[in-house]
């Protein structure tokens, strides 16, 4: 009888909301000084938009939704055939015409695809939207999460990297998180690639390199070997795996291993040219060379990115890079772009492990008028109106009711500010304002309560 | 090849989002000088969480969620028989677990339910989340909508209704639009109900009067004759419909219909209450009694709200009424409540036909720093950043252009501000800011940019 949530989702109540808006504020706020300008995407897309992007794991964790109207008794015999397709694993655009959306890139690009006459070039777009996933729950893996998405599209300006890497550092500086900012290149991968029997291998070596974090260097080299890859070639990822040291060293070694290929030659030269610019003094981040980065994505061509937390136990919680033609697959070819995505739900449990939410989040902001009776309730409302009228948050506690009845209330509530009209203050058109956090009191004339009132509220923040 | 929306979906770029934003924020922000607190609840609720709740049609319209991991050979035959109920036209949580939220009022009552014992009643949430419908899409309709809800639950106290009026008021007086808040009581169609046949008749009659608008009254009678109400009570209803006048005169015939009944009675008290006590002086709106509002949901059981704007063709923007027993549906009984609803897509499209959205919504808000070469490109895209530092959004164009181009980009892109830092410029470290709405521009020292750019911005508002 007791309702249930559905599996991997959460209710957001106050508190946690204000907590999260705080971390949402902040990456707008940041994206917006960076001219990013906002767009939002229905939550369902057609399903042919989205089969096929995410490869073969995306395309069964991706949920799907069942046409409406199949109760019609013309619509059965092709309904059970399509029902059929399903069964046997495969997508089906007739019985599941939509899907919910799986990430926000691909609808991003779909929404270029379809805009990309009206659009002015480059087009920078920031977008904070849940995504979903049918995958197994677990910590910092949820079946609906927030991706915060910016991207430039229509530049090849290697300062669009630049700015990314800047952004990824004002956010988590302004909200006091220290994190590393790994960086490759595709194009170093390619070359990696190229030189261990071909371009094709791209794929088998990304995502086998891929797991590294997960599965550690034997299994990799075992999923290589199963990948057809030969020992030789083993020994040379294994080499270009380990480079480690100063980043100034570590591009010299790659530049040993890779740097003779004219792919290998401009990776290093997009590498560097971000690492020299991005100048992040002053913030809590490094930007630091990965070589072991690969990113699933098959959609990238130039820098990667992934972000880490520094001093919590947590997978990725951002992540990134360039690609050359996303929209090609809507069949508007030739709009590069480059984006980056903050994982807000990752971010979040980031910071209440390491306690770095502001502890004004933890009140309220409201303000509780006292109800010590029908008069003086109505005169409490009154007063009360007159606050709201000025932006103050208040409520009027429900019923004439005893005193610690009401403070209770208030603390269970996180409520910072009482104002208390009793049939004293009625009389001399006063009222007592009681900070709960010290249980410090004022008594004023009523046509001062607002003034005092912002005071207090502003201090609280 | 070219992707579409799925349909009575929508896009929305930045231009629309800063029109819908502001009035979000408008609501928001009343809402919370109420003290009402926010909560957010997952797109998705299991179906049996649903189904039910919003009459036939309702269970039609929801979009329902596929199961994944069909394709297992041993889920076939029990899938295959789940899904012959599905064409049988009944709901099915086994293939179809999770549906998406139909509307805010069921997940919230399902929230509270889950969570009774940690709330501190009354509790006062508000929820401004999208919905989906699969209803045919016709204007002011789309399959995903914005729902923006007010309840208060854990309270029989008539101010909640005062409060929630004074909302609807405030809100619609902050957007500069005109409105109509419709008020009628539940009990008084109840007592009518009473008078013609019994409570029993309550449903059909509200059905049926809930459609007077669109159908007019003969379709109304004729629909009331097929329920099985006798001639004489058509007679009765019809007077009833037909009361109009000032509130007071309308009251008073009112009372003559229906107050000898228990019920009567008090639905008349606590309209008169509410019509009382509210006070919507200074304000765009009125409240009017009228009879004939129905609301289609059965769980009202006292006051019940429509809102319609003034001037504009277009369905009610708001509802809402109260309830005894909401979570009732959740096992947990005697949790009385009250709420509202905002429909923000229509007010949108009502403030749009209008035309009365604030003219600086129509400007990016941020500013354009000219490219007018390599070596002054790195120069503006260094005083940039300073100016991002300091919360002013901005861009430099992205490669080195003429004059025309980069005006023409921030034409196109609506934004108002450009900072040309030229040769000259570069070596005297100044620079220019033009305002792009009437071509005013100054020359000033680099280092006084940033106080004049927060200057103009601030005028902009």
């Amino acid at each position: 009888m007791k309702p249930t949530l559905p599996q991997g989702t959460r209710d957001f109540g106050a508190e946690v909301l204000r907590k999260r808006q705080y971390i949402i504020n902040t990456i707008k706020q940041v994206f917006e000084t960076y001219a990013f300008e906002a767009l939002e995407t229905p939550a369902m897309e057609n399903l042919e938009t989205l089969v096929g992007k995410y490869g073969e794991e995306g395309d069964k964790l991706m949920f799907k939704i069942l046409n409406n109207g199949l109760e019609r008794p013309e619509k059965h015999d092709k309904a059970r055939a399509d029902f059929e397709k399903i069964l046997a694993g495969k997508s089906n655009s007739q019985l599941t015409e939509r899907a919910l959306r799986y990430d926000l890139t691909i609808p991003f690009a779909r929404y270029v695809a379809m805009n990309i006459g009206q659009l002015t070039l480059p087009f920078r777009r920031y977008q904070i939207q849940p995504v979903w996933r049918a995958d197994r729950p677990q910590r910092g893996r949820y079946r609906e999460f927030y991706q915060c998405d910016a991207d430039v599209v229509g530049s090849q300006n290697g300062r669009n990297e630049i700015e990314l890497v800047q952004i990824y550092a004002t956010v988590f500086s302004k909200l006091g998180l220290a994190a590393d900012i790994k960086i490759n290149n595709r194009k170093i991968l390619a070359a990696l690639a190229e030189r261990c029997g071909g371009s094709e291998k791209l794929t088998d070596i990304t995502i086998a390199i891929d797991k590294l974090d997960k599965i550690g260097l034997e299994k990799v080299k075992a999923e290589l070997l199963e990948r057809g890859l030969s020992p030789t070639q083993l020994v040379f990822i294994e080499q270009y795996l380990s480079i480690t040291g100063p980043a100034s060293q570590q591009l010299a070694e790659l530049d040993q291993l890779i740097g003779q290929t004219q792919l290998g030659k401009n990776g290093i030269e997009e590498l560097t040219y971000v690492l020299k610019n991005s100048n992040l003094s002053g913030t809590n981040c490094s930007l630091v060379p990965d070589f072991t980065l690969a990113r699933g994505l098959n959609y990238y061509t130039g820098s990667i990115f992934e972000v880490k937390a520094v001093g919590a136990q947590m997978g990725s919680i951002g992540g990134g890079g360039r690609y050359d033609d996303l929209t090609g697959l809507f069949g508007v070819p030739n709009v590069p772009g480059v984006g980056i995505s903050f994982g807000l739900d990752r971010i979040y449990d980031v910071l209440e492990e390491l306690a770095l939410f502001p502890e004004s989040l933890n009140t309220s902001g409201h303000v509780l008028f006292f109800n010590l009776g029908i008069a003086e309730g109505s005169a409490a409302f009154g007063l009360m109106q007159q606050a709201r009228q000025q932006g103050i948050a208040c409520e009027l506690y429900d019923e004439p009711a005893k005193f610690d009845k009401q403070f209770k209330y208030a603390e269970r509530k996180r409520i910072g500010l009482a104002v208390i009209v009793g049939t004293k203050e009625m009389q001399e058109q006063t009222c007592i304002v009681k900070q709960l956090h010290n249980g410090m009191q004022h008594s004023m004339p009523q046509t001062r309560l607002i003034e005092h009132l912002h005071g207090l509220l502003a201090e609280q923040q």
